[in-house]
């Protein structure tokens, strides 16, 4: 097996990974058929990361593979490093894929003299060298705004949808949304799961009375219905774990959780066990260890998603249903 | 009177202003106590646009106004070559005050091989040598981050909100959202009103059953009260009209309407006319000619706000109030 | 018949228009074999413009053509909203094809505070991701020096020369410039159509004699010649218009125009009309629609130049006859 | 003597000066009353080439003087290296005076596979940190358009114009342009010397013959008049002799040379002498050494005209005389 | 106590920090006079690092303190968000101050395909808005190379001198290069301590018989004497204690280790304890743990030069002592 | 003979060069078997510097030759001046070759308020268009991270060493570096040439005495031995022929002097002839006049080594023999 796709793009296409979710790089790459690129990573005793190419990039495709998982600076940093020796080391494109994109939740100024992190992460990458940034369900699509070039924005829902669809019975489905402001995400599931019923659950306090104590509730049909709440991603699991809670007073025959990014930080796994869910179902964007793991969850592979992605870009192809829909 | 503010910032603060909006621009210099800078702008023959500063600029601290109406290319493009005769001229510091940001609405894409033109607005300003934007209720906050430098983000709430409470029963309030997306700034309304209940329009189908007849709806206790639907801008009026039925349906006994920015365009005169309201209320960010406005409308004038931001800015003050809750 | 030109470039090459002047478009696709790739373009209410393409741009060398003519801001902002919305689709290359460049004419500061408004053109077109320029005759050459890459200048001239040498006595041609900063440019004309004598009219006061009051006059023979009277472009026509009628004062026996762009603005229709001109001949670099032309007004076709030169920029060409005498 | 000159602006106004014209610089140093700041500046055994500034430039507006004389190279390249010291020393702002712009004359593609050496330069300036360009009568106005900043373009005219009216009969003068494309510059002159007549000399072939040999003749009236031929620069003296000959030819009583430029170079010294102009007058913007010199040479000081703009920029004044008629 | 200070600078100083370091943030307020700039910076449970300034910082020139010591990756990210927010924030200036300044080893491609680390850092605190740098004793000089702009380089070795004179008997001291390459550092200290002899260690093998087993060896005389052994950093250790064991072996009366940073990672602790050393004297511009500290270990305060060159900067003063031997 | 070179990269190479060093540009051509690309290069009579490519170099990944010798700013500003050329003549890549690269001595600030003027270089080619950048034996390594894109470093050691190992008795060979700093390198040249001793001198004083006269002074065993004193450049000869005269003087059979660069200024010839050294080996990475020749100079040719440089690049290979023992 060679490390570089052969075809009509006469760049070849490698792909390399950090450190962080050594799993899916290896599962891409298998996807791909083609051996990972090596890679020397190590923290210097002071904690400086070191990185370098084992084999050359010139004139090649590259594709940088690293999860902003925990710890989220670490890794960002080391794919910058990344990303800087490979332009040094003539490689002909650099793509960033970061299936799950660190800071995308500060994504403005929510008070005065805060940054605005998610676009100095973009720039960042542009500075040290990368031509293009390839993602899973980033929190808002504005973010693609923030990079000064292509971005590939691909859409996880088809494979949670497939695997749910095996796990529910359709015909008594509700989608449920988390909160108010995901509904249209919440319908397009429901599109897809054959056109059931939607509910969602109100996250704060009554909105119709101000100043009153929080009191989740549901709006729509959930009783006695298999219920499947989705988000796009699980942090410290609170808001779920409450949301399952809430449907299931409310007379749920059973709640199933699919969200693309599994976070899981936190008090996250304890929650997701004792919240009531029959199952919690995400991708591994980001790698889980062990200790995040429970009984009920599910973690989808995400890798079938990236490598049809790499290679539709590698080869200038226009797979519109990987890309959030279009090309 | 003189077209300078004195004071310990040796960079003397100058306003000037393009052909779109010309009485926002006399009444901000007003409020700031100076002359506008003069300005000479035409076009010529074939639509091409001249402008030239009518006096120095050099060393000075400029504040350029102009309100991105229609039509919108033309009064852009235009503000873009005032920035750059302002660079070349030696300007301290140029501001581009654009209290209504064209193109805010396209801020991402929303399908694949479409512009994210918010995004190049801003970095089509940056080029052409502005130091900084200003601007009032950016369509979503995230536009901040598509500029690389300092953005000056006003809240045209408190002059709605203090106009509004002197035009209904404050007792007797329901705020209303026009749809489920925009229930936090419908909170701070109710907030600020003196804590009546909200309530919110479900402007897309029945969400709790997909696939079925569009049936807008009201949710929360409007029956009876004065309500107050509000929303960052309205521009050809269908939605909030719609709204406004659907509320007077519910039993409202009023609704007024309040807005930030007034776009008003196409049918919107017609439609906020004829759909109920006892008053639609909007501020000056754009200019209304008199055959977009009708009986019922009211108008605020935003100048006050923006010279107190724009002195804020000179003097390097910092009124928190003015700058979307932070400064 | 494809919309992508097929060859040794793996990149292919692709055709997009914006909407002020399809009629051209529509011809240079023709003359490439191709078809125009699907735009959609429309204006909001509010007037904001929207772009989007129908089909695929990833990694094809794109040629977005846009006529700048009337109204000039609103299409080179919608030339800029298709180099950015190509950019974000993974367009390999995109150049700008732009036959009249707007803004040539501001290429310098006549006072001071005035803006350099084409260098500012030429920086926002690189801003927002364009590669390349390709223009035709542009009013100044240095305006090549505004923009930070290659620029394509086209000459339109043997166009124009081939069409009129048909339609004067060769023998009898005498080449007029309408002032004497453009001699040189009829020198080639004189040149090319055989070798007949120039002159040139003085379109300011007796150069000799001045704070008098203005009067043209002729240097030079044309008394019973077919005169040619050559310029770059014809805006309201006043200049020329005038040239025309001194000539003819001065006994020429006719009088031909010929000029790359028709700009045609305001009054010209009527003013060539009436000035006595046996025909004026153009390029179609712009539309000119049915109010601005007239019964002596002949369009001669820019479209296999374009066509030709986009053709040798994909191939890595090089007919020297193309581009301003140089490759 | 201090080194800075004292006043509002907090950052002292210093200048320094390379190597290539130290007279000019001294003049001007006194001019403002202040100390050159002292620069050490040589070159290696190899040529390369050393500067320093031997004194604090932190916080201060350093104004960076070089004449861009032979060697051209060389004294670009040093003022660059300049521009980078003061960078990195922490200057506040950086203004680059360069009296007589380098490579001006290569502003645009004559041919194909040239450069466009002004923008090169230009550019450079702009790398290396320079905020701001001084110059004196550039080859052409575009060239303010070549650099991304603000640029005070000076008018040498004024000297020039007070010297020659001491030494011409004003009654008696036609002022003469060396050829056609010149006139308008001409024309100012004569208006400034009370509005007597203008001529110019066709220095290619006769217009109106074209593929005849060369014959310069003059047009307008000469004979018996005390003639001004006016120029931006002196280069070889080809242009200039070949015209102050076809003059005096013509029957003129004198001429007198006047550009801003003494290049003087090659031949120049012997082509003036011999030519018969009664005396040429320059400006030192660039240094004359004594082999390049000529009897009926006259050098005027540019150095008060520089001193003055210099104190403008820095007091952010607008004296409008200086700036080519504008501020 | 006011977080500013005051004088001719209209733009008030403020220091703010990051987490690594708070000891020696609070130093350098007190030297300066000052409180520290409020800041919230706390990591969210998936680690993203948040930052917000508690008080505005509008107009003011910030100097930003950061220690980049463990984790590294964390430290530099942090005060990269803070730049951002500050920029955002309309600072008039911002100063990275990293008085270690990480990555600084990583300055150059030993190998193919590696990253230029030092260069990327610098690059990256450019793109967040960074104005200038400062820092001490960067491990190469060329690395004020890698950034755009002034970088403020101090020289910690006075502080280091001044303690170590009041230690040993000046008379009897050798000052100790721990290698061939830094003695021209140890002479500067030979000279500054009344100019006693010089020694070095050859901490590779024998140099005049290679491939022969390693064995250091001291080059120059030691015996009876005080020695200083001297270095930029003290990372894991090895080779220091090494060659104080090889400076003893030699007969040296003591030896006390001098050197800027002390990193002290990993195994430094036992080996400096263990090595034989007197006393190991460093500065702060690390912060030191309790589990990395040892008996014989004297930590310097960096914060007074730290203090002094910020004055200076502020002030645009020039005390050129500070700054590496020059301003 | 064709200019071009075919292959699977679409884009030919071709190979142009300025006027500093033909013949090295002759070679580098035939080695590659093309001839080089024609251009136009001379100097106007005011010694401004005009370039021009006789043939298209339209999609071609042109590699650009250029000594940077005597004069230095001459032949830097030609090469940058071709560069522009090249990008506005739609080259698809420039790669500048500057064997020996200018200015890399001044890569740090020595002392305040100098250029780092190797970054300055290094930033005026990215601006001017170049992507990459390929030289031999760089002064110091840091200077790889001045440019911001990929370096091609080689490494002349191999062509030195064969052909001193013809020269040479290998078993009793002494490899001596010219002082303590240049250690490292020494070592890789004993080891291919067989392991034999090391030596060093010490240029300055005796270290271990400070303040005392200074006295070279050889450390190693050199008596009898065939001795090679290794260093990157010669310059004056100064450092070298002292050396050479202290070796001798330690009882030396022999010493050849091998250097990469043989800049050979000044009194280089004479004091290289008077020294006593047997040979002095350089390459021709510049120019050696022929008055700066002596009789025991050889030459040896650096052509191989770029031409198999150029064509690695070019064809994306990677013998990672040439690049600094690296690809």
């Amino acid at each position: 097996m060679s490390s570089t796709v052969p075809g009509p793009n006469r760049h070849p296409l490698v792909l390399a990974a950090g450190r962080a979710h050594p799993e899916l790089a290896k599962n891409v790459a298998k996807e791909l058929g083609i051996d990972l690129l090596g890679v020397s990573a190590y923290d210097f005793a002071n904690s400086e990361t070191y990185v370098r190419f084992s084999d050359s990039v010139r004139g090649m495709d590259l594709f940088l593979l690293q999860s902003h998982t925990m710890p989220v600076n670490q890794w960002i940093m080391e794919q910058l490093l990344m990303v800087d020796a490979a332009k040094r080391a003539s490689a002909h494109s650099v793509t960033v894929v970061a299936p799950f994109f660190g800071y995308a939740r500060q994504d403005k100024k929510s008070r005065g003299r805060e940054p605005i992190s998610a676009r100095l992460i973009a720039d960042m990458f542009k500075t040290a060298g990368a031509d293009r940034l390839m993602s899973v369900d980033l929190h808002t699509a504005q973010i693609q705004g923030f990079f000064d070039g292509p971005v590939d924005h691909l859409w996880a829902m088809p494979i949670l949808v497939d695997y749910v669809r095996t796990r529910v019975d359709v015909e008594n489905v509700t989608v449920v949304s988390p909160d108010a402001g995901r509904i249209r995400v919440a319908e397009i599931w429901a599109s897809k799961l054959g056109g059931g019923p939607l509910a969602f659950v109100h996250k704060t306090r009554d909105v119709t009375r101000p100043n009153q104590s929080v009191a989740n509730r549901v709006v729509g049909d959930v009783q006695g219905r298999d219920c499947v709440l989705v988000d796009d991603l699980i942090d410290t699991g609170g808001t779920i774990a409450e949301a399952v809670k809430v449907i299931m007073a409310a007379g749920a025959k059973s709640v199933t959780v699919a969200a693309t990014h599994g976070v899981l930080s936190g008090p996250a796994a304890q929650r997701l066990t004792e919240c009531g869910a029959r199952e919690v179902v995400v991708t591994d964007t980001l790698p889980i260890e062990d200790d995040r793991r429970f009984d009920n969850l599910k973690v989808l592979s995400i890798a079938p998603l990236l490598a049809s992605a790499i290679n539709e870009v590698h080869s200038d192809g226009s797979v519109t249903s990987l890309f959030d829909g279009n090309s």
